[in-house]
């Protein structure tokens, strides 16, 4: 059985807490010291990733627990247009966690680290029978300009970016073909290893032009009833305007209905803002490679309605992930 | 069964997360935004608190849960001699830790908040088979004034407030006994309601005084240990100079040796700290009524030693709390 101090010298290899700069205490002590830059302010976000919740030992590659619980806690710091500094890691391991598995998880990790330009300032190793990541992350953004979800107003249009539901594909097709999955590389790698949008979400806060801003955790049928409540109004959705995931024709087809995917299924880690009508024409098609697409308008009456193609309009539940409700 | 947006509403109504001032988002959004005071610097730390790792359901009341938590998370924050601010709160709970103990939960951890001066910033949700409380608590200290662990110099006294064993005690007592140990109540509350030294941590800080400070979670042993490994230097422990819980004549005293206690009993929370020879003549016999006391010297040999009243010397193992060891 190894101890917490190996366990812990492990991490410091794989994710060097580089100190320095603006870091002036790193891993290692009682807490982290860091200096803020003047003129900025912190966007701070927690996130866990949890054993048989989030994730299945059984099912889930080592690097892509590592890598996906500091993306979707780093998704967080799209979601407000921040830029990201620092994270904590706070580790509950099984001990069967803490020979090669850990060493795939630090992999992963350190991966993510150095895509988003996140460096390492802290955390807690402590044992647990479920393996259990919680994660810190800090960012910074110009004073005044991170992008809250209640700026939405009636007249905006809704955005998003890239295309919906692919996650959510990849974990059922994980789940009901395992390894033979290989041949739908697309939807697997986004379940896998998405990417926080952390870019887009910069550019808008930069520019000023979101009105209002979430990260599609949950699926979008839930989060944009979060944004929609946070902001005090509702919307209009246009179905054929969802930009969406397809469903390939082999793929085992039992309620995998692409629309529906795209409403509901959790973990894209996109980005769901609102802009201008006047800002909405100077919109790119996409940034970076990654597309952006009006799907619907910010209303008065508080109701969140999908539009179908037909122009008839129904009302839409918010059914993505709810830990509490299965 | 409840849903994660009624959870979080009963949260907001006994942790208020008053905006305004330098927090200009609070909980509700993906993120808090915070503005730095300038000339100031952030001190952040992360802790987690789990059923049956660090307490049980079965004796621990959900008052002492959500307390305890919050104060061990602040105690890290006393041991850099920083001023607490604003925490995150990541919850992970099964359905039957959802309906009353919640509320006593909450009840614990808001008079937990009040006391240390701490506005929840954020946080999130979800279901798990095992409750698991995650903390992120920032606070804030004067540019350079943060006391590391560092900074212990061969010369340096070491000194420890408080009484050491006590919270161990306390624990040993309740397992033993239960409700029984009423009539030991010191050490009882000690274990479920520690009090982290924060004004001390902030008075040493300030004065420049301390060359080095943790805090004693682990237990005397093994939090010397981590100091004296961060100074490069050893420690001479004075064994008749430890202050030590008394324990009661009545109690089952199996194993329970009052050094033993102070030595390696964790949870105590008290400061552990290294000042120079010509300041400890200054330091005061307590501070607010919590003693001060001088229990040994930093050396420049590494081991760390315990002397005994007749002068003889022994190595010290550190045998406190490792998660990974039991």
């Amino acid at each position: 059985m190894t101890s917490e101090r190996v366990l812990i010298n492990r991490v410091f290899r794989k994710l060097p807490s580089r100190q320095g700069g603006n870091l002036r205490v790193g891993i290692g002590d009682d807490a982290a010291v860091v200096r803020p830059k003047p003129g900025l302010e912190w966007v701070v976000t927690t996130d866990a990733f949890l054993e048989n919740i989030h994730f299945l030992l059984r099912v889930h590659p080592p690097q892509a627990v590592g890598y996906k619980a500091l993306a979707r806690a780093s998704s967080d710091l799209a979601a407000m247009g921040a830029r990201p500094l620092y994270f904590l890691l706070n580790l509950a391991l099984p001990a069967r966690c803490t020979g090669k598995w850990f060493d795939g998880f630090l992999d992963g990790m350190a991966r993510a680290a150095r895509t988003f330009g996140l460096v390492l300032a802290g955390g807690d190793t402590t044992s647990s029978p479920l393996a259990a990541i919680n994660l810190t992350v800090i960012g910074e953004a110009g004073r005044g300009q991170a992008v809250l979800r209640s700026g939405a107003r009636p007249g905006n249009l809704l955005c998003v970016s890239g295309r919906l539901g692919e996650a959510e594909l990849g974990l059922q097709l994980l789940l009901r073909r395992g390894s033979k999955t290989r041949k739908w590389k697309k939807p697997l790698q986004k379940h896998l290893y998405p990417q926080p949008r952390l870019e887009l979400g910069e550019w808008l806060a930069r520019s000023g032009r979101a009105t209002a801003m979430i990260d599609t955790s949950d699926g979008l049928s839930t989060d944009l009833s979060h944004l929609c409540e946070a902001s005090g109004v509702g919307a209009k959705l246009w179905a054929p305007k969802i930009p969406r995931v397809v469903v390939p024709d082999d793929a085992p087809k039992i309620g995998l209905d692409s629309l529906r995917l795209a409403l509901d299924g959790g973990d894209d880690y996109e980005l769901l803002f609102t802009v201008s009508k006047r800002f909405a024409r100077h919109l790119p098609r996409a940034l970076r490679r990654v597309p952006l697409t009006v799907i619907g308008e910010i209303t008065r009456d508080k109701r969140i309605l999908l539009v179908d193609d037909a122009g008839r309009m129904k009302k839409l539940p918010a059914q993505g992930w709810d830990p509490f409700r299965k």
